[in-house]
Order: structure tokens, then C-alpha cells, then sequence
């Protein structure tokens, strides 16, 4: 059997990773396989905490109320101290960062948001396979650089039911460790959803594809198919955790917090959905033997739950009903090199691994897939060039060395033993503390993340020290740190590299209030949001704020003005190129913008809290992911210009090839105009 | 074939109106059965606007985040005058009238959400069946007084696929009239929603029921089988309406705004999701036979359009897709009679009907069965006495009444020429008609509704002309006007009769924000609300705010009180009954409210707007459909035992006689208590 793919996507384990890569080539209509070792997914436990970011991304996708509307909401942190006092209450999520606060949901449920979004875009062609195993794969070096080729050779094979089991559903007890279906979850109606494979077991099958993904875990098969490793070290720590329904009389058990009791070690708590609470426990009876590994195999319930008791202690806890429950050792590693010759890639822990009490295992590794995901697809499509794929590797692994050293520092504070007073140089401070959980805050929000200059990202400085500082960048066009500087003025609230912050603005044909970012959808185009300013000052007129023709189907041009709204008409006021007229369905009502009072909501003041000039405005690139790419003047067409002809395949007519299985076009591609025209005029 | 049914739901079309009454079945843990003469569901047209107070309701029963996300949000209404200039810009709904606002989506996503919930909350027992017609009903009246019996007896019979088929769905044209499966709809995978027969065409079934719902639509078999009439006349009037991607030079097509030309006529504007706009077109060239009917089969779309292309003139208009059209003549009617015996009820346009401009169809219908459903519900239960379910009649056949009024002066006007000047007496007035407008948009936001005094309602005044003015009433607890006013003034902003406003308070155990009607779910409970005031106060303590044993599945006590959250602790400082122990998940950490302010999202102000003393408080009982029912102070024990006294079932031990089906516990039914204590501490 042989089948040709644009797109590979492996996983073992890490269901929203490579969900994630999935449903960007659903949103792009990439063709693509979701092949899964595993034959159920995850029902419970398995990561928890989702930062504002990660729903930003979601909401991107279609489908952030979905989580937020199941999800546990966490509000305040109490911080505690040494005798279990509250040392201070902290809002979770820094107040007026993001439209989202962050919020826990089991990834059970993310999972099957994924699978419906996958579904519904991909209009059923994308399903994951399940009990499907990679075998071999190949790279054939002579085609890496062709744009056409599909030069990886991928050998599958299907397992049998019993090989594709995990070992935690087969042996359910009644308090399972890992992997178990809770009752506390309904949702086994996802027939429809995957794909049914008709083969046999062991069955083979050969897949020629021009990208791989490798999803699949600390221990992927995909890394060392590629030789590649991991580098760092375990930690001395083990911890336990445990997601159970308290009965207790600890008042802050609703609350996120951290427990640091004199002698008996730390805990954390993490409020959940249906009345579930996680515990972090930090186990202090439990050693690492000669080899720094523990026996988890020695680990039980009633050994962490204990160490929870001592550490709450005067407050008492009990619970009847375990949801799930295990213990780690972890290593914070991160991985030498992310891809093989931009054709196959890694992501996730099969490139990172650190300690899951920060929240930050799935939200950074679906972020990678965020990341990666529409450079593939574009790349596949013919649309940008390979060369955008190089930034995978500077912006995420940049990213998790941030991550592994943010982990290491938060890991000691949380793990040490508390100061008995301002001698106690050994213990760690209150102040220390608070003051780590603080930043941490911000690091745990995913809204600190700061992409270095490349391709993708025009902006000054040293792009090898703002990224990983090991891969080798191609020529971009650079921008010297005065001329930057200028540009940056223009928007203080849109640093360039970092994603693009949403304020509310008016539709200006029917008055209703948007999120800015809803607007930037995860369709893959790219978007020239032209800040056009006061549009009725004669002077701005004349300026010259309309762009060429765009190509609607790779970059949609988005305008946001600053005049009252009632006294702008869209067909009057803006060039028709702002909101196309099409012969079968009219003008396009959804393209225009004003930054004006709502009626039920307030006002957004997106020009005050952009830091734009209301007079003048500015004009923003931001890339698929939602990053800002580019900053300039409204009259800037040849930087503009520049840019796009860095990193897309203009003017050439952009291959359209998608494989054997037929043509999808983009979401929102209502214009079908492709990749053939220059998108700004000169 | 014999089958043994609490609650039986009749219906022919109209679909959202029987889906309400089948989810207070399900919300309720009643058995029922929803049989439906139709094979298949609605694909478009058939209704359009959603009230604010139905986004309410959809909330209370769990998806009004679905509807609130597909639908077009109206937001502005730019009025217009004689030349088709703009009189003046208004906003759809009221500001700060409630936290939704007026939304337009086609039915068919409507019943969708419906069968999803229904399914979901009945654990798959309620299904509709369709293409089952019922064929003969009798009440067996020695038995209508008899909690326990089963007096209605329905016989139906299963139709062949031909007969069930609608004509339209049959003989689908490229612009069809009336029912046909549109492609901008993408649901035809419900066949888990509905439940499929096993029985050949043709067979019969005998149903026993407690009670019968009949949604059947103006030409309800059941109103006809009780041998009902409705009063009132058709209209001169005929209309034309069209669902179509409008090609326009017109400004405001996406604004929900009425044009009057000077001559041709009338011409409403409502604009939809999916680029869709609604049409409503009165045809002036249409004009009635002797009879007074219009020949309907005359009416072609190019007859509707060609009128709107005049009454827009000099604006051009044009359309390629057309989603459905029809043309109506219709009566302004209402039912004598709502109901016989308490065991047989009609609801929607089996009792009123109006035209569709108003958007009020299925909204008032709707809200027919949201009234009814958990009446039934709840006798038929055996927690609420009989006498409960006259005031369906009271309540919704005086907002029937109503409706019409308004319906027709609204329509007189609408349909009116514009006056020339002042002195043209015979033309209507755009000032007129704006005041018409801007009252109607209070009435058509379904807050207005004020319901009169009852064994429900504990207010002062005549009990029949706040009613209907026709349906005897049985005794209840009556109240005196001076009494009465005393108690209103304890929270002005919450008026007996009236459905419960919302505004945010936070929960005291982990500092979300809530607005308060979420935690009014469609569950069949009546909820006392216990403003209880600054609880730190000691005079205030001393009041002894704390009811005795409530019965928590059938009566809900939540607590809002207005000291600082961060200065109070649920455990600390609540009575446990506030916050009920459970010995297998511990304390309930959702029953607690403050006002006070959040992080992320404001002060809700609740005391403020509800126009309660901060310090002393009040109490507030909530119907299950959350309408503001009774309202005390603190200490008001005797009058709070004395209203559920009235209306419900207490200390005699429910009945709980679920039919065959085996029993349902209430949704949220966490404590298991049902209907044998006393709510209330005397």
C-alpha cells in the first residue's frame, strides 16, 4: 500500500500537540495524516492548567468558549507561608494582559474540541489514526530543497488491539495511576471523529510525504529515528500528584496556591472542574536510589496523600473519590536540533521535558505546533517559501531553554525549605518567593514570549542572541536600531515579535463589537491591519492610505479608523480594495473597522491602548499566529513590499499541489485569487 | 401497543415551542414523549430574531453561548424616513436592559441546540419522534382531580415516509417557499437526536398521559380536538418575505431598520448570519379576494422583489442565492381558552397568532412552554399542587393579549403611508413611528412581561386584571397594597412579577465572577436568595439570616452578602446550611456570593442595582423559571413557610412516580432530600 502526503503528523502520547499541527493543515487545507501509537485517548489527568495564550490560540481556531464555558476559572492566589497563614492574595492572571485569565480543563476534553474543529475544517478529511505505529523513515537529501518533492519515506504499521492498549486502561483500579477513563467524563460518542482503519494487524503501509511531524513524547521515536538528543539533567525532586475531590476545612482549597510548611516539604494546589482539585506534593520520604532514579513502582496513593496531610496539617484533608493520580522524576532538557533539513521536525517533549507544576507542559508544546504548524502548510502549499521554516527552531527552542530555566529556578523555591527569619541564608524567603510566582505569573500567561528578528520578524538586534543562538538564519531584511526605533513609536502597544494584543473595535457597517483578535482567525493568511486613522482629515486623505490589490486568499488587509463612526459611510468613505465587492455576494461588510463607543460595551480605545496616533495611524503585519511581523508608516509600501517578498512566493503563481486527494481551499478564501499578484502597490 | 407517559408534547411545526416544554421534561427528570407529525426538522427561514429574554432562558437551560456565537448581532437601528434618509440612529435593544442582546439565527440552529440539550440533561430517554400523528384524545374527567392518574388518553399512529414529507422539502426549487434544506446549513447528522421508529407505517399506539402539551401550530389537531376556538380577524395586509445574500449600493443593509417610501410601500430590513438579509416587503399590488384571503399561489419572488427594488429606489438592489421566501396574510388571533381540565394545554400559535415582524413568534411561544414546562413538570412530580398550572392561562394568554395589541397598532403604522407634512392627518408620522419603534423594542425585548398576582406571584392589586381577566383563580396568599409596598421597596430593582435582572457577584470560595441569574439554572428548583446584607455587622448577625433545612432539590438557597470578600470565609462565617456538607465531596463551595469587585471584569454593583440596603438586606424567592416571585426581610419566616405552603407539596412525602421509564433524579439533585422536610425554619 502506498499513499502520498503533504503532511505527516507522528504522536504516541501528546494528544493536543499533534492536534494542534492537525488542525492547522485542516484551517490551511493542507492534506494530511494524524497517525497515533495509542488506540484511546486520554480521559483524564494529563496536564491541566491553560494560559491566557493558549485560549487566544484556541479562540483562534474556533473554539476558546467551548473551554472556557467547562473549564474551572482560577481567580486569586493566596500565598501562603511557613505555618499555613495567608502571606498575600494575588489576582492569577495579571490584571488586563489578555481577554482570557487562565483556567484548568482536563485535556480529555481539549482533545475532543480538537477533533470536532479538526472535523468540521478539514470538512471530514483529517482524522486521527489510531493504533498505528511508525516504523521507518527516510530522508531522501537530494530532494530536500525541491519544492514539489516529497523526499520522506515513511514505513507504518498497523497494531493490534492488545499492542495499542496503554497498560492503565487495560488494568483499571479503582484510583488508577496515569491513564484511565473517569466517570466523571462523557464523551465516548467520538466514532465519527477518528479514522477506523480497515487493515489487518500488522498490516504495512508506505507514506511519501514532504513534512513530518514528530509529536511523540520524551521518549520519541521520531528524534531517534533522527539520532538526535536531549540535553540537561533529572532533578533530585519526586512528587506526587493526585486529582481528587477534597473534604476538608482548608479555606483556600478553591484557590490556586502554594503550601510551604516548616519542616514537611511544599504543596500546590490547583482548583478544577467538577469539584476536582490537583495536588502537587512534593514527597520527601521518597529518594532517588544510587543511580538519581526513584522506584515509582514503589510510590502508592497513600504515600502521597499522607505527605499532603503532614504539609496541610493543622487543616484536615481527606478525599473518597481519586480521579487519578501518579509521581515524577522529571529532567529538564531541551533538545540540540529541532528538525532534519526542514522536512521533519520536532515538537513538544519530544524536544523539551521539564516539571508539569508550572502549567507549562502542553501550553508550550501545542504553542510549538502553533508555531510550526502554518509554515509548514504554507511551505507545502507553495505559498511562502522554505526558508520561514528555519524559524521554527530559533523562536521555539529559544522559548523552552526560557521555559527549562524558569522550571529550574521555581523548582528550588518551591521545593527548599522556608526561611525561619532573614539569617536563614538556606531557607527561601517569603519575599523571594512571591516575588518568583509574580514573574512566573507573567512567564505562566504565554504572553511573554518575544520572537527574535528573521524572515518573519522585522526588527533590530542580534538575531542569533535573540533567538537560540545555534541555527544558522538565511537573509532577511534588516532594519537598523534607529530606523526601528522610529517604527516602534508608531505603536508602543505592538512590540514587534511578540503577538498581537486585542482591544475591542466596531464593525463600522453594522456597529457590532469585535476583539480585534477575533478577527485575525488561524486561516493562515497573513494580515495588513491598516491603522488608516482620522480618514475624514483632508490631510490624511491625501496621504494615500489604500494598498494594492491584496491577495485576499494569503494576506487579508483589515482597516481600523479613528473617525466617529456615524459620520463615515463604508461605501462612501474607503476605497472599494477595503471592502471587495464581489459579482455573487455583494461587498465584503467585515473588513472595516472604527475604534468608537459600542453601545452595550463600552469603548475599546484601540488607538490609546495601541499606542497609535489617532491622527496619522500606522500600518501592522501580523503573521498567521497572530505575531507582529512588521511596523510602518502608511505611505511604507516598499518595506511592505520587502517583507512579503521575503518570506511568500509572489509573482511566480504559487504551486497549488496538495497531494492525491484533491484540492481544499483555504478557509475565507472567497476571492480565489492565488499567490499571483504583488499584494501591495509600489 | 400501550405506553404509559407523564407528559406527552404534540406538535406539527413548530418546532422551538415543543422543544422548550421537552427540556423542562429533561431538566426535570420527567418521563415524556415528543411526538412530531413532520419526518424532518427545519432547515430555514421560520422565525429569525432571538429576545433578550430568550438568550436568558437558552442560558438557564445551557446554550445560549451557541446561539450567541453563530448568530448576527443587531446592534443599531438607523431610522428612516419618506426619501430613504436616515431619521435617526438608535440601538437595537435598550442599553443595560440585559446582559444579551437582540440576535438573529435561522431555526434550524435553534432546534439543534435544543436536541442536543435535551438529549445531554435526559440521559437519551427524551427523543423526538417524528412522523407520528396523533389521531384521537380523551380526558377521562373522574380522574382530572387525582394526583396520581393518568386521565389523558392520546392514540397515535406511525405515517408513512410520503405522508410525513412537507411538500416543499419534496418539490424544492431554487428558490423554495417555506421548508427546504438550505446549504448554508451543515447538520444533517442528528440521527442520534431523534428517535427512529420501529413500527411500520401505519401501526397505532395508545398513550396514557398525565398531561398533554399541544404546540400544534395555528392549525393545531389539538386545539381542534378540544373543540377551541380563536378570536380575531385577519389583516388587509400581505406581506412578502425573502432570506437572500443581497448585492446593494443600500447603506445600512446591515442595520435592522424600517423604510417607508412615499408611495410604494413599506420595507423591513434584518440583517443574518451568513451574509444573509431578511426581507419583509409589503406588497401593495397583492390585494385580497371578496373573502378577504389573498391568493397565495399568485405570489412569485419577482412579484416580492420588484416591491423592494421600488421601495428602495433610488438604491439598487439585486441578489443572486435566495434562501427561502414565502408570502402571509395572517390573523391576529387569540385562544379563548389555554387549557382543559389542567391536563391538557396549548401553547405558541395553537393559541395566538400575529404577524412575524415583531420577531415575536417564536420568542412568545417559546416563552409559552417556558412558563408551562416546569409547572407540569413539577405536579406531575408531585412537588407543586395542581392549582399551580391555572396560571398559565393567567400569565401568558394576558402577554397573548398583549402581543396583539401591539402587533396591531405596530402594524397599522408600519404598513401607513408617511405623512407629507403636519397637516396630513391620514400619513404617519415618523416621530410616531418612532415612538412606536422605540417602545415596541422594550416589548419585543420580552422584559416587559409582569406577571399578576397568584399562588405564584405574591403581589397587591386584582388578580384578574393583571391576568387574563378570564381564568378563575384559586385562593392564595394575598397581601395588602401598603404591605406590599414596604416589601418592593426592600429591592426596587428586582419588581414581583418580573423576571430576575442579573448583574455580577463573585463566589466567595475562589473569587470568579458570576452574573447571577447563571446560577439560576432551568433545574425545577425555586430559589430563595438571600441578600443577607454586611454579614460582619453584629445587629446584622443577630437577625438570624440563616433559613432552617431546605429541601435542596426542590428549593435552592444562595447567599449574596456585601461585605469585602477577602475580610469573610465561607466556613468561618457562613452557617453550614448556607453551604452544605456532603460526606463523600465535602463542602458545596457554590452557593456564596459577595459583591464586590473582580480582578478581570468590574464591580457588578448588585445590591446597587437590585436597590438593596447594604446593610440589612433582604430575601428574594425566584420561580423556576426565574421569575421574581416573593420578597421579605430576614426575618420574614412565617410569610416565606406561607408562599411555598401555597404552591407546593410539603411534609406529606412527594410522590415520585417517574412512569415506566425507571426514575430521574433532578438535575444538580446532589443531596438527595426530596420534598419531605420543611423548607423553612419557623
Amino acid at each position: 500500500m502506498l499513499s502520498l502526503s503533504q503532511a505527516m503528523v507522528a504522536s504516541a502520547d501528546n494528544g493536543a500537540r499533534r492536534l494542534m499541527a492537525a488542525a492547522w493543515m485542516a484551517h490551511c487545507g493542507v492534506n494530511a495524516r494524524i497517525v497515533d501509537k495509542r488506540s484511546t485517548k486520554v480521559f483524564c489527568g494529563q496536564a491541566d492548567g491553560l494560559q491566557c495564550r493558549s485560549l487566544e490560540i484556541f479562540d483562534s481556531l474556533g473554539f476558546a468558549d467551548r473551554a472556557w464555558k467547562e473549564a474551572n476559572h482560577m481567580i486569586e492566589n493566596p500565598g501562603n507561608d511557613g505555618v499555613i497563614r495567608r502571606s498575600d492574595r494575588i489576582p492569577d492572571t495579571i490584571v488586563g494582559l489578555s481577554r482570557f485569565q487562565q483556567i484548568v480543563l482536563h485535556q480529555g476534553r481539549i482533545e475532543r474540541f480538537f477533533l470536532e474543529n479538526i472535523k468540521k475544517h478539514s470538512r471530514d478529511q483529517i482524522k486521527v489514526e489510531r493504533g498505528v505505529l511508525p516504523e521507518s523513515l527516510q530522508i531522501d537529501e537530494s530532494k530536500v530543497n525541491d519544492d514539489s518533492a516529497y523526499p520522506v519515506t515513511v514505513k507504518l504499521r498497523q497494531l493490534s488491539e492488545e499492542e495499542a492498549t496503554p497498560p492503565q486502561v487495560a488494568n483499571a483500579s479503582k484510583a488508577p495511576d496515569g491513564l484511565f477513563r473517569s466517570n466523571l467524563v462523557q464523551d465516548n460518542d467520538e466514532d465519527d471523529l477518528i479514522r477506523k482503519s480497515q487493515a489487518r494487524a500488522g498490516a504495512s503501509e508506505i507514506v511519501h510525504a514532504k513534512y513530518v511531524i514528530g509529536c511523540d513524547g520524551a521518549r520519541s521515536w521520531t528524534r531517534r529515528a533522527l539520532g538526535f538528543e536531549l540535553d540537561g539533567e533529572a532533578t533530585d525532586f519526586i512528587w506526587g500528584v493526585m486529582d481528587i475531590i477534597p473534604i476538608t476545612d482548608f479555606p483556600d482549597i478553591r484557590m490556586r496556591c502554594a503550601i510551604h510548611s516548616a519542616e514537611n516539604g511544599s504543596l500546590m494546589v490547583i482548583p478544577r472542574e467538577n469539584k476536582l482539585v490537583r495536588l502537587y506534593i512534593q514527597l520527601k520520604e521518597v529518594t532517588p536510589d544510587a543511580s538519581g532514579r526513584a522506584d515509582r513502582s514503589k510510590i502508592t496513593p497513600e504515600i502521597i496523600f499522607g505527605a499532603a496531610q503532614k504539609i496541610l496539617s493543622p487543616y484536615k484533608i481527606d478525599y473518597e473519590y481519586c480521579d487519578w493520580w501518579t509521581a515524577y522524576q522529571i529532567g529538564q532538557r531541551v533538545g540540540t536540533t529541532y528538525d532534519a533539513y526542514s522536512r521533519v521536525f520536532l515538537a513538544g517533549d519530544a524536544v523539551h521535558t521539564h516539571s508539569p507544576k508550572a502549567g507549562q507542559g502542553m501550553n508550550v508544546s501545542m504553542q510549538d505546533t502553533y508555531n510550526l504548524g502554518w509554515k509548514v502548510a504554507l511551505a507545502a502549499k507553495g505559498i511562502a517559501k522554505r526558508e520561514i521554516l528555519n524559524t521554527y527552531q530559533s523562536e521555539r527552542r529559544r522559548v523552552a531553554q526560557d521555559l527549562i530555566e524558569f522550571d529550574h529556578r521555581f523548582s528550588r523555591l518551591f521545593s527548599g525549605r522556608p526561611a525561619k527569619d532573614v539569617m536563614d541564608a538556606e531557607g527561601v524567603s517569603m519575599e523571594v518567593f512571591k516575588d518568583a510566582f509574580l514573574k512566573g505569573n507573567l512567564f505562566a500567561s504565554g504572553l511573554s514570549v518575544d520572537y527574535g528578528a528573521s524572515t518573519l520578524v522585522v526588527k533590530a538586534g542580534d538575531a542569533l542572541k535573540q533567538g537560540d543562538g545555534s541555527k544558522a538564519l538565511g537573509s532577511f531584511a534588516t532594519i537598523s536600531e534607529e530606523d526601528f526605533k522610529k517604527k516602534q513609536a508608531l505603536a508602543t502597544g505592538l512590540p514587534v515579535g511578540m503577538r498581537f494584543n486585542s482591544f475591542k473595535v466596531l464593525n463600522q457597517s453594522c456597529a457590532r463589537p469585535w476583539h480585534l483578535q477575533e478577527r485575525l482567525k488561524a486561516d493562515g493568511r497573513f494580515r495588513v491591519v491598516l491603522f488608516a486613522g482620522n480618514i475624514l482629515d483632508p490631510s490624511q486623505k491625501a496621504r494615500g492610505y489604500s494598498p494594492g490589490a491584496p491577495i485576499d486568499s494569503v494576506i487579508e488587509v483589515l482597516t481600523v479608523h479613528s473617525s466617529k463612526r456615524a459620520d463615515t459611510e463604508l461605501l462612501r468613505d474607503f476605497p472599494d480594495i477595503l471592502h471587495p465587492f464581489d459579482p455573487h455576494t455583494g461587498w465584503d461588510y467585515n473588513k472595516v473597522f472604527v475604534d468608537d463607543e459600542s453601545y452595550h460595551e463600552g469603548h475599546g480605545e484601540a488607538y490609546k491602548n495601541y499606542g497609535i496616533d489617532k491622527q496619522r495611524g500606522c500600518v501592522i503585519v501580523a503573521r498567521p499566529d497572530q505575531y507582529v511581523a512588521w511596523i510602518g508608516e502608511l505611505e511604507d509600501f516598499d518595506n511592505l513590499q520587502n517583507y512579503f517578498e521575503g518570506c511568500l512566493v509572489l509573482g511566480s503563481g504559487a504551486t497549488n499541489d496538495n497531494g492525491t486527494n484533491g484540492v481544499h481551499k483555504c478557509a475565507n478564501d472567497t476571492n480565489g485569487a492565488n499567490g499571483t499578484a504583488l499584494p501591495i502597490r509600489r
